[in-house]
């Protein structure tokens, strides 16, 4: 379920340019600024060309939505400043721009001193970690992201939902592209699940279980109950810890989906423990020494975390175009005032 | 496999302080000064009483063993030292001694600025992380450690070992016992393919690979050749991240079973963003909503990492003693320089 199922039903192109100014016109007509409606569309396309369109074109209609019903009642401020650390109250701000100003902090704090750890509440949609932390990797630091969201995810061996999916993320610079590693820890991501509902698709055995504790493939059914955890036991205690670096951060205990989620920002400058420039030429050795790994009968070459985005992301660049829906385009075109120009097909 | 079958064979009882001075002992004996047989014995009593045997009596013969093979070959010292941060060059001295200094110096950082992060290099056998984590925890910090080891393990795909069993841990404190997660990156323990070895037992399927790459259920064919992870390829990507972590500790890029292991702490003081204690209370707060999930049908009352290891700890404390393999007891009584005198059964 990577790909959008919608994508393949009313597929259209659209250039990387024309998107980029379509989405950043559609933020800026629904009360944005222009500065917010660029750091929210900068990581829209970006998802578009790494090949997540779940979080790509159509997440800016959910982002607009969301504006509009729960709009900020404060401005993004930065309190309790030390040298390593700052905490970001996000005064109900879109998550994008909250993380965002977190991220360029804290990488501004690791930068003079080393390390920084950088939290952030009162928000929610956060968006991909990933993003994040290629901003602190192409800075020469190695990142960790971690943040809460709504009650979705039920603890190995449970019915009821009590974390969020919880994504984590580590980021290391390299002599090549980083390596980032960036993972919810539900077992389906809520973007697919909302996909699968809209599109009337089953989900796979043993994701889910209904409000009743009754395991369940449908995702109306999901979404009002809960959803598993990947690596069983493992993969639980992760999303455990997960949810408390989220708290540490400042989020609720129970977020929702709309408010209340925390995150966390930790950036470490390699050259606290060796030469500049060691880590990353020993990192690219590792990168390299594990792709090299024979694969298994038949398999293809093995992938190191964030390979298939690197690759993705040149091929889009150079067409200069990548595929949407047609109806997600036509709704952008609306909000930025262009409701009647039809999308090139 | 979780109980050590040895101990079923041979098992005997040892009280709790007569074992804390037996392996003291016998660290002592062999070369160990009486500090560094304190803190190496320290951590295997606690393993024994947090029902982990793997970790207990028995790897003391282990150390020893590999002590006497691989001598340190300088003092442990700390270098490239901040505020915030620190190396600490292990010198080839026994893992737990190293880790031990890092989490020291990283908790006393931590509580002076806020956040530190402290990495160790040149050591091994680092023992378990739940252990050093334990007492960032109980000193009110929130802490991470991560660490490379010896090649045992395959990325998802591929079978041939790249990165080690590579710990990672994260442990909280909170207004009761800390919630502490600690988890190797491989689908089956290190300790527990030797273990299986030895007894002549199976592994289960889909476990691991041998040297040609074909799958094994055979422990010394495994410990030849490959060990998958858990979780799949979100797993795989952990272990990469705990990998690449290691690396940033000076962790050699392809570290043996014994040396070149990297070991970073990462300590945060949770008033950074908040209220004194209140971290410690929403924490708690979290802890008993997930644990109140209801269980699947059948299933035990949901428990948080650590639970386990609190519980069995509080019923042997309460008990005195622990449960040994008799044939392990005499090795270290002989090592105690006390070889005639056979263990109390």
């Amino acid at each position: 379920m990577k790909d959008s199922f919608e994508g393949r039903i009313d597929e259209v192109e659209i250039g990387i340019a024309e998107a980029r100014e379509l989405v950043a016109r559609a933020f800026a007509a629904t009360g944005f600024t222009a500065d917010e409606a660029a750091i929210i569309t900068d990581q829209i396309i970006e998802c578009e060309l790494r090949g997540v369109p779940n979080a790509g074109l159509s997440r800016a209609l959910t982002l607009v939505d969301v504006a509009r019903r729960c709009p900020p009642h404060a401005p993004i401020t930065v309190t309790r400043e030390t040298s390593v650390s700052a905490l970001v109250e996000g005064g109900g701000h879109c998550g994008y721009l909250v993380a965002h100003r977190a991220v360029e902090l804290g990488i501004e704090k690791a930068l003079a001193h080393g390390i920084a750890v950088i939290s952030a509440r009162d928000t929610a949609y956060t968006g991909m970690y990933v993003h994040y932390l290629e901003s602190a990797a192409r800075a020469g630091l190695v990142g960790m992201a971690a943040g809460n969201s709504g009650a979705r995810v039920a603890p190995y061996g449970a019915t009821q939902a009590r974390m969020g999916t919880n994504p984590i993320a580590f980021a290391f610079p390299t002599d090549s592209d980083p390596v980032i590693f960036d993972t919810g820890t539900s077992s389906v991501v809520l973007s697919e699940l909302h996909l699968a509902r809209r599109l009337g698709l089953e989900i796979g055995e043993g994701l889910a279980f209904d409000a009743d504790g009754i395991p369940t493939r449908d995702p109306a059914a999901a979404l009002a109950g809960a959803i598993t955890v990947w690596g069983g036991y493992r993969g639980s205690g992760l999303s455990v810890a997960v949810q408390l670096l989220g708290i540490l951060a400042g989020g609720d205990v129970q977020p929702t989906d709309e408010s209340g989620s925390g995150f966390l920002f930790v950036a470490i400058r390699p050259d606290l423990f060796g030469e500049p420039g060691e880590f990353e030429r020993r990192a690219l050795e590792f990168a390299d020494y594990a792709r090299s790994a024979e694969p298994v009968p038949g398999g293809a070459p093995v992938r190191l975390p964030f390979d298939r985005s690197a690759q993705t992301r040149r091929e889009l660049v150079v067409a200069g175009r990548f595929p949407a829906s047609a109806r997600v385009v036509a709704a952008l075109r609306e909000l930025a005032g262009e409701g009647s120009v039809s999308p090139r097909s």
